[in-house]
């Protein structure tokens, strides 16, 4: 197993970091390092706003509600970004057919893979580097208010976050999902045929849940999942994409 | 610099592979280190199907017009899946409950990204073993034909290919945006001061286009994106997403 291999299959969150600070370097290298990831045909759909100010990071755990947003030693907010292209347009008439274009289902898909592409190349490359990482999609529990707080003009939405510092805590790697139910073959496994791979899941997420060195608790991924969706869930993230002038049409 | 830092900086996308096949060993580990990446939730709101039937990539072909989408040593394709979650539901009260949030734009946010993280953690997987890869968007100039073909049942969305294999051409690294043009601190730099980095970007293009070892053109970032632009694409994406009954309200 090459260390590339050995860094992606040993991936935990982190949610405690020590108060060690990143060096400007540092930064810099993951930066450069998600902006190296594939992007569609070189839209490069996407902002990374690194967030150094204390007071903003304290707004946003107002937001998330994890303390690690308050305490990391760095924190990047992820964006899907076509302001870059909304604003390039030229002529009246192709500012027409561009808006016209960025608002369509398709380039929100475009800025949210590209955002995405960009942000796991940007993990990996702290991770690599003996840092620790945990993505924040808990910034949506608020989105409009972080769009306020980092002033984000139209065809901007914040995505998530990934907070990064060195560890203070050493977590078990969480199981996934046996490989046979995510990975098909040709055509799409029918769930029925999924299923004998959830329940051996939902096994494995008691044992693992029951004996964990922390937050020991009696759960499965079912009864997880159908507690997390039978609330309704940020729903106001669907006239605020809106107002950004995307997924309009 | 270390080797997961050289393999991110490394990047190009291949289009050109050799006949040399992988193995199930490597298969296998490049759809294992994908679903470690991080997930919201811990939901794994994706699917990756494998393509091995070369008619299918033939079909696949004919949507997406690269030719590399039928001559490559394998091929992957990321759905967005929430059909897993839906199944889940085991009363009536909550299967209404959870249909309506995953009709929502937060859902259909939260499946794009998980499937991208997934799919970056492969892409990152295969080139640590010397293998090329290439995402495969324009399988979207179809988004219908590609759901048919793999039999994709409701809340699940073709998002991507990632076609992979042993490269047989050796393409230049291809210049990103200046990093100050999507790098920004504690708030989103207004596009008056990304201007400057996307005028050095387009005189770094124009070079680049007019020197590479192949298919040289005379062409910049910004004319290339306003082109692009220019024409409505995909437009029938919207639809599609909903008639699936994701981003529905």
């Amino acid at each position: 197993m090459n260390q590339v291999i050995h860094t992606l299959l040993n991936h935990r969150s982190i949610r405690k970091f020590t108060d060690r600070k990143l060096s400007q370097e540092q930064i810099h290298t993951i930066v450069k390092s998600a902006q190296q990831a594939s992007t569609s045909s070189n839209v490069m759909a996407y902002s990374i706003i690194g967030v150094t100010d204390q007071n903003l990071k304290n707004e946003l755990y107002k937001v998330s509600g994890h303390t690690h947003v308050k305490n990391n030693a760095h924190m990047l907010l992820f964006c899907g970004d076509l302001h870059r292209i909304n604003r390039l347009a030229n002529t009246e008439d192709n500012q027409q057919t561009i808006d016209n274009n960025l608002e369509s289902t398709e380039q929100l898909i475009v800025a949210t893979i590209d955002a995405a592409l960009a942000a796991q190349n940007a993990a990996i490359a702290a991770e690599s580097m003996g840092l620790g990482i945990c993505y924040i999609g808990s910034l949506r529990n608020d989105i409009k208010r972080v769009n306020e707080l980092l002033e984000l003009p139209g065809h901007v939405i914040p995505l998530f976050g990934l907070v990064i510092g060195y560890p203070d805590h050493n977590p078990e790697i969480k199981p996934r999902l046996p490989i046979d139910s995510i990975y098909h073959e040709n055509k799409y496994k029918p769930f029925a045929e999924q299923e004998q791979f959830i329940e051996a899941y939902d096994n494995e997420m008691r044992s693992y849940y029951g004996n964990r060195s922390s937050n020991t608790k009696l759960d499965t991924w079912t009864d997880q999942m159908i507690r997390k969706f039978s609330t309704p869930t940020r729903m106001d993230v669907t006239p605020f994409v809106k107002s950004k002038n995307l997924n309009k049409r």
